[in-house]
């Protein structure tokens, strides 16, 4: 329907998460109707973005600036680092507002499965990061899956020869679940719960 | 999250059909992490699409040649003008492959409630085809609403005068529903069953 063009924006919305090839349709048709108010000024969006969001080189979270927003907040509490997999993990702890401290993004877990070792995560800075002494606790927040849980106690051995304190999120997280998708609630009352790794 | 150019990238998905904050955020998240395999892709279909398609001159349909690739292809049935809302109805149509004939999109339907009279349609255009004496049936595919309704019967009068064969599609559109989300045995049985407008 309405020629390559069309095929190929259809092609590119359907792969995004949430949309199928029907609201792949819809969504194409919508913008096509208003290519001056919708499209162009999405195309807009997606370049810029693209140019300007670089991974913040402390933490790894993706940011306009770098060092990122979080990393440059004198508000936050440095001593406090809460270790995720993921950038979208970073945004869904920073909207249920539960952490105040920093944060370190993986970009991972270990997994024999999806070929992902210890030289694929972003733990080598952590441990620099940790060594320099200021940091009192670092807080893993990993979903609670195997792989989660085997990245998790490797990040302690290599962590706990420099005397920080390291924690791991408490029970609520659902067993098979992915951090990102939690409500608020369950997110708050995981950080509470954290226990000291033995 | 992310600075300005992410907050805007978000605002701007989550206007999309099918997308709401959360699942635009995701989206987002997704595309920022291969901003040169998805988001620059993505950038430039939108551009592209934009420059290219435009509105048939023939039939009002979204295509990026015109007259559009269904007018100007021999092979379909040129007797036969099918008369739809929207190009979105038209698209579904042509997925359910029930129609061999052309297209005619009036761009809406006269509404009191959201204004749309006569000289807000594109039926000026449909007369004009439909005078030149080459088509001997019309089929009015509109929603069964009230304003579907009055303007198959208003059309049916402009019409009239020229001699052709007016006709409405038939039962199995349910009543108080859009053309564009059905599926396409009730879009296939809806043409079979079509009637001559008394």
């Amino acid at each position: 329907m309405g020629g390559p063009e069309v095929d190929r924006l259809i092609g590119l919305l359907a792969k995004l998460p949430g949309l199928g090839p029907r609201s792949a349709r819809r969504a194409a048709l919508k913008l096509l109707q208003q290519p001056q108010m919708r499209m162009l000024p999405l195309a807009a969006a997606l370049t810029e973005a693209a140019r300007a969001v670089v991974m913040c080189r402390v933490c790894g979270n993706l940011d306009s600036r770098d060092p990122c927003a979080i990393c440059c907040d004198e508000s936050r509490d440095t001593a406090s680092i809460c270790v995720v997999e993921g950038v979208g993990d970073l945004w869904a702890l920073e909207r249920a507002s539960v952490h105040r401290g920093l944060y370190h993004v993986l970009g991972g877990t270990l997994s024999a499965l999806s070929g992902m070792g210890p030289e694929d995560l972003n733990a080598a800075s952590l441990v620099s990061r940790v060594a320099g002494g200021a940091v009192k606790e670092v807080i893993l927040a990993l979903g609670a899956t195997v792989d989660g849980a085997t990245t998790a106690h490797w990040l302690g051995d290599r962590l706990r020869s420099s005397g920080v304190t390291i924690t791991r999120v408490g029970h609520g997280v659902p067993i098979g679940g992915a951090l990102d998708v939690l409500d608020d609630g369950t997110l708050g009352a995981a950080l509470r719960a954290r226990r000291l790794i033995e």
